[in-house]
């Protein structure tokens, strides 16, 4: 997806919020604000806005001093998305469409996010989007490759929603290699995130290498690359891996809740509407 | 009052929202995203944000050619207002307190405004000021300044709320002279806006000679700055004109709606509350 004119604000406020889980100190905020303000020039509209986000949180990184601001608040919405587990499995088994219900999870998961928008209370969003109607829904074609695969590729978004996804993979009943940013970036999961939520359980951890909120191909590990071309299923979680690879000519199902207008605008959709959306160039 | 640091991303918003009023031109909106990022740092947190303000909307000006990007939408918003003038006039004239009612119609009036926000309806909003309960309401201190005083000087705030002014100004039963901007700024009224409104038939018309959204004393007229310096009683309509004068040590009467957290943060009020203010600090 390509950046929006609506970003620009968007980055900025981003890097304020940023700035200010990571100091105190307003002076280093606003230079936070000063640097990430010049930056903007240099942003074109033909990047994707992970791109641009990588480089915002390095600038806050740099000033701030601080590399992981979002790091306690992370492991808190681990600890509440674990409480709610055995909750969480209770509504799988006891619905009619196990599989539905299970996406239905991880995509409620995907409100744990401290990018785009702050606030959210995790109970609500699960009971909104449990009955929710999907914005688009291609669960025929989901089912469908999902019985033709061995495997599949699973790239995670925030840290929190791995528990929700843990869910998922735990309901498909095939192996799943779970994907992890390779160093933090906003609330995204890493490695030590995932193992919180349980997910080397039921997957094989695996880092994309990069340290954008979004999987930016360019920025990945050879490792990662290799096995991302050989995948013949991929569930991308979240609007920063949609952002990424919404271009990409692969079997990729988008599982989100678009959380903004720009977004929601660049899929067809109404902001707040959630997704299983099959990629629109496949190989298949 | 001062520049927070949550005024930057707004600046930043309100700048991409003046320059696609002004142009179609993709490029010329993206040029003035990327000046008003370099921008930033020069802004300082002990300025008020109408001076920011002003220096943004000049780059607007300067980019995209258009000097005055609301006219058109000015000059409908005045329209519209006249339109709900007999109807306005009909609700003081049926009050009980016909100027506590023509208050709350003054600030109905000011929800008319292109900068911070941009999504209103002015008959939602006029029926909910009327029974609204204020955030903070100094009527007592009004009326009797009002009853103590000769003229008003009556600083004026959006094109289209010059109308509901009118209204009050037809209720305060003095002489008053009714302050314009200098020059085109967002939807701000200036003369020709005033007299759309049909202020000229109520007040006498002054320009303050500024040409930002705000009344910032030093970039007045001389001829502004004496009639303010010897006013006895002032009435300041909406945000710019507070974010001005609120340090001011002037008998001012600051009416307004409190359109975002900054302002209502500042002020000690919720987001959307109704103010009718006296200033703190007061000579009189």
């Amino acid at each position: 997806m390509k950046t929006y004119l609506d970003c620009f604000p968007c980055f900025l406020n981003q890097a304020l919020r940023a700035a200010r889980m990571a100091t105190t100190d307003e002076r280093k905020i606003k230079k936070v604000v000063d640097e990430v303000g010049m930056m903007l020039q240099n942003i074109s509209l033909e990047s994707t806005p992970p791109e641009s986000g990588r480089l915002i949180y390095q600038k806050v990184h740099e000033i701030t001093g601080n590399p992981d601001p979002y790091r306690e608040i992370k492991s808190q919405s681990t600890k509440k998305a674990l409480s709610l587990y055995p909750y969480l499995k209770s509504l799988v088994e006891n619905s009619e469409n196990r599989l539905l219900t299970a996406i239905r999870i991880a995509i409620a998961g995907n409100v744990i996010d401290f990018g785009p928008n702050r606030a959210f209370d995790m109970e609500t969003e699960i009971e909104m989007t449990l009955t929710k109607d999907f914005g688009i829904c291609d669960y025929d074609l989901f089912e469908n490759a999902l019985n033709e695969s061995n495997e599949i590729l699973y790239i995670g978004d925030n840290a929190g929603e791995c528990v929700f996804d843990r869910i998922l993979i735990e309901t498909l009943n095939k192996p799943v290699t779970y994907v992890v940013r390779g160093a933090p970036i906003i609330n995204d999961a890493t490695h030590a995130d995932a193992r919180q939520a349980g997910i080397d359980r039921v997957a094989t951890l695996l880092s994309s290498g990069t340290d954008a909120p979004g999987t930016i191909l360019e920025t990945c590990s050879d490792t990662f690359i290799r096995i991302y071309n050989h995948a013949k299923l991929i569930i991308s979680k979240g609007q920063g891996n949609y952002e990424a690879l919404s271009n990409q000519k692969k079997s990729i199902f988008f599982l989100l809740k678009a959380k903004c207008r720009v977004i929601a605008d660049d899929i067809g959709l109404k902001e707040g509407d959630i997704v299983l959306k099959k990629g629109r160039n496949r190989r298949m």
